[in-house]
């Protein structure tokens, strides 16, 4: 059993404390946050987990193995920076980091050191994901042609992150899991009704070589909640929506095949519609899986499914969002 | 009653012929198509008409006031400026014209001549797009902050046209209703899947200098049929789905409040959610509204709703969207 | 080609003069009405027929082979009866007759004359229950366990038969053509509102031996418009939405399995929920299907979809129904 | 602060316990259950509370003041007759007793002895009950003329008590508390498709003498889960979907009017349909709420909302429809 340490209590960090509590291959030793009155909650909750008000308590515990971290972005950086320095595993809450060259330091660090690192895309522990990427593994849907995904809702405006960084990043691991291909380019628009300066309405296109394409389109200020996205594939196309309650995952025995003689004015594309397949979809806690799977990887060192790689791609498109932001829309090259 | 031909039987022309035929004020007395099976069709339904083959015999004909014409975009421009030459008033299919400088050439006669020239935006004409004008008018949802439109379906790949000129003029049409501000840039990304090099898939941001935003996706490639607006003000918020059969408008006492003095932090915004208004909406059918609209305009030069200003508005925004998809999505501004 | 007459141009004949005319197998000569403004709108729409006041101009026509029937359903009886007498096959809307005595009347008539009598139960042709047909006949969902079936609107109160003669007759000709067994008693309960007596709401269950059972909940007096039936077989169900655009059939792989060896106070029975399948079901006109068939019925002596005994059942659970109103919902034994 | 012994720690129990504890009017001082393995949980889970394997440590205790009762319904007599006669106020979850004659004696002895006797029909606490009954109770929908209720879904069967004791309490609780009038009949159908003979699908229709009608359609054998009940009346009709995450209650402004001179064969009553409402409804737990209006029945001896007198109107309905369903639905006149 490995001793792992989680700092943040905040909106998220009782999630991965409840999750790390119930897996049996760790035991939370400590738990740390800057807020007293967390704390008090913490003890009331978990009597045999030792709270902390400073970091240091559990960066520089030699009998701690593993380290969460669920604190704002910009500080993942320095604490998961030190945790490594210090021979621990480190979970990073998404998004990964502030910057693309933050991420690659610690990737780095990690490889140096023989150590995990990953990030909690719970998402992708999700039995709709897992189907979705199985489904493209076995040939299901044919060749993807495109994904189109909304995540809007009447939300908390963040006061240190646009609504790209705090939404998009769910739907940007799950393009990263399931296409292999790397993006190319991407082009961002948006717009902040405070003063900030932080879009709370954004528009992301995501451009790939192959012809294949992204969209993302992300708000907190609208009325009604969606969680919709699409795939399309050359064989079959599935709809996700994240809010039915069991009907999550759609799968349609739909297609277009573009022909090969195409003449001008004449029509160039042939349709097929057909039957509609609603698979079984396990409900297992995300969550309590990703968890696993980091003691996994801590334990027998297999490859987890959020790996870095997976936190750095998210990372990368945000960032090359930001300069297109900033830039009125135009194309940034994704290195 | 005034004479009336039509020009164009093939998908959108056969109800243009149903509802002039159905109005008081117009007689239609010739209806021109090159294929000799659709005017067989229109014989057999329509014996009163005369079909004929040539535009000219339409055009050239002294007894008929009125043109409507419904054939494709790139033929607008040639047909209508014959008409007003001859001096009939003239009806367009959206979009107006293949360029907007013919747009504006075609203005500039029918306001030499005393002529109408109008544009069928339908849309504008169904009872719900009159009930949120009517809403925006009376300042029931407050300062309009954004549109966001969904129009996407497994639809017929236009071999003339990319999908934004075949499904975003619907939703150009209504935000140039709707709102009185000129929109300032745009970018456009998409992508073809065709050789022809059309997109069937493509987004649009359309930026305004107040902070408005509007946002189109457009899709001929979704497995699911969509027709969703979102307008979100600052008072309240509306859904418009057009997809159902009785209760297309939404109305959210749905808000958020951007405080004064923001500071880093802390939270920003103010939400408020509260009931939710479904307002009875007239079924009248939109053409037939439009086509009585064109007859008062002819008759009494009551300005029409879809007047040639939101035509040409439509084609600014496509004709600037083209140039954005060919610099990859670069910012256009709107002249 | 045969020579029909159509009785009853009111709010469904028309629906039968269009979809006997585009049959190749008929042509419609006569067609009957008693209010001389609607044979004015027959002839502007079929120049061709000839409208008639008088039934009997068509009941004693020589030259017509065949009547459909679409009056009120207290003539029927009267009506068909001329016309079998005089040799002309029949087709009569539903319901069938006012009572199974004439019902049986006219069976017995027609069999001696060796003619068609039909009954116009349009739903059977539609493809959703002909593919409910085919799933059961191929033992797609098992043995049928249960039908229950919701239709509810805000509708017109008929002034001469209860909501049950009114929408009951689509759901049970529907239970009549799935189902083998027959049904062995009903109990009726509802409400009248009105003067007159007749119910607008009723709920009626018809039992059989074997344990299956059938409910059907019928209103005119509902805000929300439902066409909803459940299938339930012992291998899967099925949930016929027919509001649905595209997807009204969900074939649910969902059972329950009761355990041999029962003991009080354990658990009885094993659940199962697995995929839902959506068929693609093909949308031809369900009236064109029904007007075919009838043809055939006439030309070759195929047995039709939509025969007598269908009709005649349905009366019979009508009557039946009417009986255990009377009865304040006493169980009523069908013979 | 009044102590509180809590039987049953099963299903039901654990929610109970919940909300007792979060309560600031009650001390949860011990807990029941005959299982070891349930009390270990307790134990666990709420470490200053004592676990009793004997209910008579609980009924006997005199320190305790209360005692909610949350076991098998064939034992509640029992249990809450002993509580009653030590003195303590009792709360019940539902249904209260197996026979009305028992609830009777309970109430009688409850009035003698000047305690609270409550049941947990915690639906009534919901935002959205208590805002049909503030809709009712302000005369915004009319005058009541309908219930029409539909709670199905693939559900345990019960060992000892068939669907409608099971499913049908909650709706029928709700039907006694926003109505006045007293029903005077009821007939129940259904069908056992286990041999222990208990329904698991069973219709339940209820007359009044107004003309008021209620309908119940329960089934443990759906598909799909079904949570809707319709109530109209004659100036608005209310749709309460409890499946809605935040849209459960729509107001429809929908109506008809019967004619006062009817005559056969003529149009009878007159239609409406309008606006719809969704009114906004406060997402407080509803358990939370029942809890505390039972701490001021017992504190203050406030009239609770759920008291006796609806837990007596359920039980005289399902006992009654037990009768009609052996009676083969022949109606049943309650008393």
């Amino acid at each position: 059993m490995k001793k792992v340490g989680i700092i943040g209590f905040g909106y998220w960090g009782p999630n991965l404390v409840r999750n790390f509590v119930g897996n049996k291959n760790f035991q939370v030793t400590k738990v740390a946050d800057s807020r007293q009155e967390r704390l008090d909650l913490l003890k009331k909750q978990y009597p045999s987990v030792t709270p902390v008000l400073d970091t240091a308590d559990i960066l520089n515990d030699p009998d701690i193995d593993a380290v969460a971290i669920a604190t704002p972005v910009f500080t993942h950086y320095e604490l998961a920076k030190k945790a490594l320095l210090n021979g621990k595993h480190v979970l990073l809450e998404k998004p990964m980091t502030a910057t693309s060259s933050e991420a690659e330091e610690l990737i780095s660090l990690a490889e140096q050191k023989g150590l995990v690192l990953m990030v909690d895309h719970t998402f992708l522990y999700t039995g709709s994901v897992q189907k979705i990427k199985a489904m493209i593994g076995e040939n299901v849907i044919g060749k993807v042609k495109y994904l189109d995904s909304t995540r809007i809702n009447l939300g908390l405006f963040q006061p240190d992150i646009n609504v790209l960084w705090d939404l998009a990043p769910h739907d940007i691991s799950i393009l990263s899991y399931i296409l292999e291909e790397k993006p190319y380019s991407l082009n961002a628009t948006g717009v902040s009704h405070t003063r900030n300066g932080l879009e709370n309405i954004a528009y992301l296109t995501v451009n790939f070589e192959s012809g294949f394409i992204a969209h993302f389109n992300c708000s907190w200020t609208s009325p009604v909640k969606v969680r919709l996205m699409l795939i399309g594939g050359d064989k079959k196309m599935i709809v996700f929506n994240d809010l039915e309650p069991t009907e999550k995952i759609k799968v349609y025995d739909t297609g277009y095949d573009v022909k090969t003689d195409e003449e001008k004015r004449k029509l160039l594309v042939d349709y097929r519609t057909g039957d509609i397949f609603i698979p079984k979809v396990p409900g297992t806690e995300a969550l309590a899986l990703m968890v696993e799977d980091f003691a996994q990887a801590v334990l027998v060192n297999r490859k987890p499914i959020a790996d870095y790689k997976s936190g750095l791609y998210v990372i990368k498109i945000l960032e090359a969002s930001a300069q297109s932001l900033k830039n009125n829309g135009a194309e940034v090259i994704i290195k």
